[in-house]
Formats: structure tokens, sequence, C-alpha cells
């Protein structure tokens, strides 16, 4: 799954900025790839970026017009359509991290055919048979992300550490397992959506042999504590063999995500689950740090949180918005 | 996915014992189901069943053939093709257990549905939608076989132990989750083949609340330590929900399957393993004993490896073929 830029993101007429969460992130994230955006009538968001109809964003050089909008049920509005066929006629591709498929939309594959043009859908990992994983040692550095629990901050950080890696000059490229991260890096595997028995394999394709100074940022899923999930979580650690383990944590989350009255692991646990899995495939890996989403705390209390969580631990411990994922990168050697 | 029995079993042309296995474990374990056997010209073993068409078997009362022959490729042989007619002309469903689909043999699908009958692939989940695990307790008590590597015996194991429990009165189920063992209960979840996320699900749906005293015996899955497939294996332990593990282990591997020179997990350190895992959906869970399949050994060396290992490891340990599993059913209370 590769997915061309420069984008046009599509905010369709999302009524709050949560509804454009995907396309922000993308904003955030690949800044230099969004040209601009598209809001329809009812639109109550904005990215900032210039409002640009898809024949404008076309002539300007967007290759793909990403649908970076969440409908309640994941849905395609019978109100996008028009839209989206204008996209299709200007010559670009469409992108989307929705739960119902672009090729679902009647019409709409004969369209994209017609012009030539590609509908990816970031959430289905299409027709290309992915291999068993074969656990055999790669050359290269990877990094994997972990978590307490689900929707804890994973892509976030992956990313921040990607963007500090590429600062300092390093050989870095994150690699995305699910359907945001996808849209943001331009390719990846949503693992979560992969045929069982090929979990590991499609994480060792993501993050191929690579030079032995390059670094695979890899974005976690789930958790090993979480009972719906781990599954995933436990093939993504296997397929990662990762090195360096970095865990992730939501402090004011009273239960597991879904899952009332199941509380989160305790972390020192968390990074022992998480290192006995990963040794599997790496005997020598270790974890270098938590990042914790403080986001719901104000900055005296998420500063005062960090440093209660790096004494106790002995781990360097950051926001990886709010302080930026330094400490991290600095434990790495 | 339900199969109606009786069955007629189709062993082609199979060249040998071994490619004839699926429907020797059929015969094995569910003999009254099997009205007779389907030999073609080359087939060189036999069931020691009535060798029947498929319109005399169905006269007899059989309501689903069953190709319980494996080739090399898992496809269908052109030559077995006017039998699979044969069998849906005579009223009869079609189950299978390889990696070709019935439903990709060309003209086949269209006669099922002509003749009103079903093609059923047992490696395949079909399109019933799964829900996500929830983790939730429920009633019921459930054993799941788990396994230092795959193909160590946890089928014949689950079987045993039903038939053991079966033999004393007990009210038990084996839960299928592999094509054999699919075939072999007449109903499943093949979990591998399912989409990750659902790996949980899949597994709780396939063994529900149940009365107190009722019994699921889950077939087990690869292994926590096998990086190919520890995915589905800890999706099947988190779904399972099992209070009781057995530790399935066959002596004579030199590495884990498919993988050379990796060698195969400790009995201790897998046994904590599993039961860290399964502590996550039921913190009392543990492991009542082990299974050791010594098809390899002669009897002495059998019931001296045996004996060992139940020294060492200080639980009840059982060939489920060579010994039967009557001291594992013992240790349940």
């Amino acid at each position: 799954m590769k997915i061309d830029h420069p984008y046009l993101l599509f905010l369709g007429d999302a009524p709050d900025d949560l509804a454009a969460k995907t396309a922000r992130g993308i904003a955030d994230w690949r800044p230099d790839w969004c040209l601009g955006q598209v809001r329809l009538a009812g639109c109550e968001t904005t990215l900032g970026l210039p409002d640009m109809t898809p024949a404008a964003a076309a002539a300007a050089g967007a290759r793909t017009m990403v649908v970076g909008v969440a409908n309640r049920g994941g849905v395609i509005s019978d109100g996008w359509r028009a839209t989206l066929v204008e996209a299709l006629d200007a010559g670009m591709d469409l992108a989307s991290g929705l739960h119902q498929p672009l090729t679902s939309v009647p019409g709409l594959a004969d369209k994209a055919a017609a012009a030539g043009r590609r509908l990816i859908d970031a959430r289905h990992p299409g027709g290309d048979g992915y291999a068993v994983a074969t656990g055999a040692p790669r050359p290269g550095r990877r990094l994997l992300t972990v978590g307490t629990d689900c929707s804890v901050g994973k892509m976030y950080t992956s990313l921040a550490i990607e963007r500090e890696m590429k600062a300092r000059g390093m050989a870095v490229d994150f690699r995305a397992t699910g359907q945001t991260g996808i849209l943001i890096a331009g390719a990846g595997v949503p693992v979560d959506a992969v045929v069982a028995d090929f979990i590991s394999g499609a994480t060792e394709s993501l993050s191929p042999a690579n030079d032995a100074d390059h670094w695979d940022v890899i974005e976690g899923q789930g958790s090993l504590f979480h009972p719906s999930y781990a599954g995933v979580t436990l093939g993504l650690i296997h397929g990662a063999q990762a090195g360096v383990l970095v865990l992730c944590h939501e402090p004011t989350r009273t239960h597991m995500r879904g899952l009332p009255g199941r509380a989160l692991p305790p972390l020192k646990a968390c990074i022992e689950a998480n290192l006995r899995a990963a040794r599997v495939v790496d005997p020598d890996v270790r974890c270098i740090g938590i990042a914790v989403n403080t986001h719901a705390l104000d900055d005296d209390a998420a500063a005062r949180l960090l440093d209660e969580i790096e004494d106790r631990m002995g781990l360097p411990t950051v926001d990886a918005i709010r302080t930026g994922t330094a400490k991290l990168v600095d434990n790495l050697d």
C-alpha cells in the first residue's frame, strides 16, 4: 500500500475538530505534503490550510485526495460523492481510512478505473498475499512502541521519535500499522485487518532488512493486556523484531478501552511482559523509556507525573508532544 | 460453520496413509458418523470402512461427503471433480479442509446452488462477522490445550480428553479451531484464518457461556514461542478464557516447526508464559498436566520419558494416545 503525495485533505461536513482528527494528524506530521483542504457545507472545522477545489488542487500538483474525516459508523456520506468523483476527474487518487471501503461506493470503482486512478482503503490490507513470518534475524535497527492499553498515543509517540531522529540526521522511517498512520506515512500495513496467520509476516515485510544504522520506528497496536486485541499486539511484537521498546501510557484512564471494570496493568508488569514477548525474536531487546500522554493534565501536574514515573521506574519518561522525545533518543545507545 | 453428519469420507487417489490423514482423524474420533469411504483409481490407503458410491452412501443416510485427503499444495485435483458432482447430485453437502476452496472449483458452486446443497470450506471462516472479544467472565468450564510448538498433538490431546470426560458422564464439547478439528467436530472456527482483530472474539463465540458444570475442551493452535503464529495463540488464549490448561509437547523435535535453528522452549518456561497470558482473563487459571506425543519412541523409552517429565515438573504427564488422559481429568478438581 503506497499513497502518492502531495495530498488534498477532504474534511467533508465535519461538525467539529474531533471528526477531522485523521486529517489533523496528517497536517501535523506531514505538513509539506498537504496542499490544501476541501470543506463542504456544514463543515465546522479547519486545518488552517487553503480551501481548494479538487481541480485547483490537482492543478497545483496534488496527487491524492485523502478522506480525513470520521463519520459515526465510519461510512461515506451520500453528500460526499460528487466531490470524490470530482477528485478522480481531476486526476487524483482517493485514499480513505474509513471502515466503509471506497470500493463499495456505487459507481466509484468504475469511475476510478475509467480515469486510471486508484481507490486506496487504508483499513483494508488488499489482496497482496503476505508471507508467514520466519523470525530470522535481519539487519537494521528497529524501535516499537507498545502500550498499557489501546489508543494511548503509540502513533504520536512513534512519529515524534521519527521527527527527533530526523532532526539529528539519523536515517529513519516511521512504519505505519493503522489507518491514520498509513495515511500519514503514505504507506503501511493495517495489521489488525490482515488474516491472523500473517500478522507477524506482514510486520516483517513492513520493516524489512535495512542498513545497519537505519532505524524503523514501528507504530504499535493494542496491548498485551487488552483481551480483545492482544493477539494483534503479540504478532506485531514478533514481526517487528525490535531491539528497542518504548512504553506508552495514558494516566487518566480508569479502565481498559471499551472494557469498563478492567484495570490497566501496572507499568512495570507491562514492560516486563512486552520484553519477555520480544525476547523470543531478539534476546537483547530493552525498554529505553516511557511516553505518557499527559494531554488531560495541566502543566504542573504533567511535570510532576513525568518526574514521579521517571524516578519510580528508573527510565527516561516524556510526553511525546509536551516535552518531545529527546530523552528517549538520547537513551538509544 | 456447522457440518451435517453422517459422513462419507472421500479419499480420492491418496497415494499413502499420510495423504488420508484428515479422513483417518475423522474415522478415529467420530466412528459413529462415518458410513463409508470413496476411493478412486490410484488410491493406496483404506480406513477399513465400506467402499461406497455417493449415491449408495446418500441412500444409506449420509449427509455430507468430506474431502479428507491432502494433496501437495492443498489443491482439488481435476480427477476428483466428477465424484464431487456425484455427491451433490446424490443430495449431500461437500466439506473440505484443503487450502483451495471448494467454491473455486469451476462449476461446483452453481451445481451446489442448483441442487440446494452447501460447499463447506473448513479452512475459510466465511462471511459471518465475528464480534470483538469482551474478555468478560462467562459461566461454564473451559480447558485449552497449549503447546511448546505447532503440530505437537494439541488436537488429538483435546479429543482424547473429551473422550475421557464423556466416558465419565461429564457434559463436554470439543471445540475445534483448525480445519481437521472442524471436520471431526462438525463445527468450529478456523482461528488462524479470521481477521486479526477478531481472533479472541471468534474464540469467545466458539465457546460461549454454558452450564456451570459443562466443559468446553478447546483445541489450541501454534505456540507463544513460535514467532510465525504466536499472535493467533495469544488471541486464542484470551478468547478461550480457560480455567485449565494442558501443555502439549513433542520430545523428539530438534527445532520449532519450519524454523531450523530455533530451539523449543523449556517446558517450565512455556507453562509459565501460557499461565501469565491466560491470567489476563482468568486469574485462577492453572496447568493440570502435560501431554507428550511419544509416537516416535518405543514403549520403554516412552514410559521412562513420561516418568521423568512427571517427576521433574510435578504435574501429571500422559501420552494422550498411548496412556490416555485419565490422569489429567483426575487432576481437574
